[in-house]
């Protein structure tokens, strides 16, 4: 009997072709470990969906052989599904301290923490199970505690590098660690992983702590007050704006939830340096004047719900803003978001704000790695095999032609797509079969209960409402008892429509007259005649289509 | 008696915070001019709707007064409009030979060809009224024959430069007027009102023949099909494109009904020069090897049905996109539509087309002024008071704090909101009272019944759907004869929640129980009963809100 030939099964859950729910599954022998378990905010298409997960149909199947979770980062596209998916693989999480202090907030929401084994690990930390090592390495990112992963296995290390930029200045003073991936790519890495959502840009990210600088100028002479939009993960930034506030003798409020849950954490874990006596609470901004006031905030994505987005349409309880106010947009819309920063914006300046966003000045810098920083990692890493990961299909193809003209050969280069089994063997890489992956809605307490028939109807409900058509009719003679009744949501607006909505009745009574006539006790015939009937009436008068759902009644 | 004071109505009822519905009143005593006649595309909160035009009751209030629309040019939110509005107020349409020939497509789509009275200007052409005259001045912009339009009244002139930018080097030599509008400054210009689309953007815009060039370059040696999207009305960017493909001995197909539309009237009208043994059907295309095969498309967007979108998509009838193929988008995403874009560039990516777009290549231009060319037109206009419009409240701020810089007195400058009446009078300008604006929705042959009521019914249903309860009750002693059914649609697949939708139905079933026992017999008591009932018990189980309608039958 043949041997069967030794390989390490690399398969992606999510992450592929999009921004969102990463999740990596490297599988050797009878040993899995998962590289992230994130969520992705829905598209607009996705009618009503609240977040989406990936599917793990394959994690269930192999539960047994899965070691943990090994996080790279705190973002909500790396760590947001946890809460859903250790209900159903409960395995122990590995994290840096501030990740697993982000982890840990979710898990409370789901009164789970108490369940859940925690590892925390530290930069150059190796897990060692029976034959998978896993290591974490330091990297830069635009939240603090970053790290890449290498998987070490008996065929050769394979790298992750997760979310990554180059810093070589960071607020906190740890820069990646390039040794770690130089000495790795040394001794030989079978197959590298690598962050694609920059690929398309030209030369180097700016270090964060040019942010800094840029604020510290910023406030300078501000007479009013300062509000500061941002992620409310991103510790470094928050460190940045809070200096230069203080520098610029300005108390400090924070509003907005998340960040009020994440800066107490980041504070106790030392990631953050909160000078308490600056700390003032938004009921308390209106005691000091206006040129001492810094109040910093979430919505800098124009959230619906977030403060700043309560703020500027007047609805945010504790600030109202004005004139002189300045508001600063710390930040760059995340594709999908433009047009609702940009009404933010509109409706700041139309309160008579002053507003400062990235196409003014520079108050923000990106968190991944552009084409120079890439082209580093790879000449580092020199892998034999590459794959490249965290971006759209435009953002990975360009990727690959960038390995490709840094001498990677192309057929040591696989373009993934989610649910691919990527298999990487000493002498080769190549696709072998897939298996489930895609998308599992969260609505409400729903996880994976509404699908595609849901969501279609989602769709045309929206487009043109909905008709009810209701019938009563006696079981035995067939006959029309009371009805038709018609009423309907989201088509038109029914006092405008009087007369549409009556001839619309008398369609469908026509409809009875007939089926009484010939007698039709099928009710599902009539129910198709009745819809056939009034869409087409509808569609001459209105050219809508709404949906129409007839009942019948029957006594 | 007091005389009243001599002053001009300036009233914009679209194009102020939002790019799109242009239209903007000019009154003066019994006269008015109305400059464009737009439409706006819905946004992602406007369900189900096709188009959005301005309100124009002031119009139909002031009918009698109307001179006439004068259009400044081609685009849809210059132009989509006036089908619908022509309906209502049938007065002469002015406009250049271009802008009049894509008009003319529009009314005959509506019936209303022979309806209208259409006249042909040309720039420098000056249509006298009584007290007022209207000029068309030349401009450049993303389409040909644009013009800016100079109001000369008793008072002065009111210059509105439509959209523009300065291109030195145009495609068809034909350079924006300067002169003219520096004559106008010099003899002195009562108001002002600019295009602030591009205020955001430093120095100049590149002129359109810099995209010929690099089109030329981009097409040398590519051994595929070329395939470039780009928008309809951009006829100089056709001829470029055209231009590039026979230089590299490629025919030529078009695809995409915008574009089959505007080619022959271009064409015919002599703004494009259609080499006609350049050009095949797409039906020809595979004729021809694949490097002497060059296809323009609709979809520079993303719209959903356009051309390229259903080649994306596989569903294009007569063009399968392969590997080799290279697809160009000659154009930059307008905001809203970066992730349909991106969208289709993934797709393509996916099918193995090389997909070349504005952040990877030199290959669009924009049609809007930067600020030194907008800089240039109020140093050569010198108004004595300015408006800035076509712009978001960002736009105009900025537009506005422009201005100032330039020397502009800040009590001359009036940031509009559309509806707001503003007077110009010799010895100042201001906002005096309001008028009916806003948007009137197009849905199918609907204009305007489409409200806020209907829009709010259409969200409610997008996110969690509907459950339709119907019960038949008999009308004397109030006891239930039939039901409750319960139907849903959106809401929950019903096969995985048969649990959920029975205890519904219970919970129903109680509340009929009490109504019987306390022999309630008002309908809408119940209605309301069975309402908040289900309500309630619904989102204690999955966190959701389903519209809820409750149907009582009557037998």
């Amino acid at each position: 009997m043949r041997k069967e030939k030794d390989k390490i099964k690399i398969i992606p859950l999510g992450g592929i072709d999009e921004i969102g729910k990463n999740m990596t599954v490297i599988e050797y022998k009878d040993e899995i470990v998962v590289i992230d378990c994130g969520l992705k905010f829905p598209d607009d298409e996705m009618f009503g969906i609240d977040v989406v997960i990936p599917d793990i149909t394959y994690l269930i199947k192999n539960k047994d052989k899965i070691k943990g979770f090994f996080i790279t980062h705190g973002h909500e596209d790396h760590i947001g599904a946890l809460p859903y998916i250790l209900k159903q693989i409960n395995v122990p999480v590995h994290a840096t301290k501030l990740t697993l202090g982000l982890i840990k907030i979710k898990l409370k929401e789901h009164n789970l923490l108490d369940v859940v084994e925690l590892v925390t690990v530290k930069p150059t930390d190796v897990i060692k199970f029976q034959r998978l090592s896993v290591e974490f390495i330091k990297v830069n990112h635009s939240i603090a505690d970053a790290t890449a992963i290498a998987i070490h296995t008996p065929l050769g290390a394979i790298v992750h590098t997760g979310d990554f930029k180059v810093d070589f200045t960071p607020v906190d003073g740890e820069v990646i660690d390039l040794q770690r991936f130089s000495e790795l790519g040394r001794k030989g890495v079978l197959a590298l992983m690598a962050d694609s959502t920059n690929v398309e840009r030209k030369g180097y990210t700016l270090s964060e702590s040019t942010v800094g600088e840029s604020f510290r100028k910023l406030f300078q002479g501000v007479e009013g007050r300062i509000i500061v939009a941002t992620f409310a993960s991103n510790i470094h930034r928050l460190q940045q704006i809070m200096e230069a506030g203080i520098a610029h003798g300005r108390k400090i409020a924070v509003s907005g939830r998340s960040m009020e849950n994440i800066i107490p954490v980041a504070s106790e874990l030392g990631y953050l340096h909160v000078d308490e006596s600056s700390m003032i609470t938004v009921d308390q901004i209106n005691k000091y004047p206006e040129n001492q006031v810094l109040i910093i905030t979430t919505g800098s994505q124009g959230e619906p719900m977030a403060a700043l987005s309560r703020m500027a349409a007047g609805l945010h309880r504790k600030v109202q803003i004005k004139t002189g106010d300045t508001v600063v947009f710390s930040s760059s819309p995340i594709p999908g978001n433009e047009k609702s920063v940009f009404n933010t914006i509109n409706q700041l300046y139309k309160l008579g704000a002053n507003v400062i966003y990235e196409s003014l000045a520079e108050v923000h810098v990106s968190g991944h790695a552009c084409q120079e920083e890439i082209k580093l990692i790879h000449t580092l890493v020199r892998p034999k095999n590459f794959i490249p990961v965290h971006g759209e299909s435009r953002h990975l193809r360009e990727h690959a032609d960038l390995a490709f003209n840094l001498g990677q050969d192309r057929n040591s280069i696989v373009i993934p797509e989610n649910g691919d089994v990527i298999e990487v063997a000493r002498d080769g890489i190549r696709k072998n079969g897939t298996v489930a992956s895609g998308h599992v809605f969260i609505d409400g307490l729903g996880v994976g209960d509404v699908g595609k028939i849901v969501l279609r109807d989602r769709k045309l409900l929206s487009e043109d409402g909905i008709i009810t058509v209701v019938v009563t009719m006696e079981k035995e003679s067939g006959m029309v008892v009371s009805g038709p009744d018609i009423i309907s949501r989201g088509f038109v607006y029914v006092k405008e429509a009087e007369v549409l909505m009556e001839n619309a009745r008398l369609v469908v009574r026509e409809v009875l007259d007939e089926c009484e006539e010939k007698r039709i006790s099928d009710w599902n015939v009539l129910k198709t005649m009745i819809k056939d009937s009034l869409k087409s009436y509808l569609y001459s008068k209105t050219m809508r289509k709404p949906m129409i759902l007839p009942i019948i009644m029957e006594v």
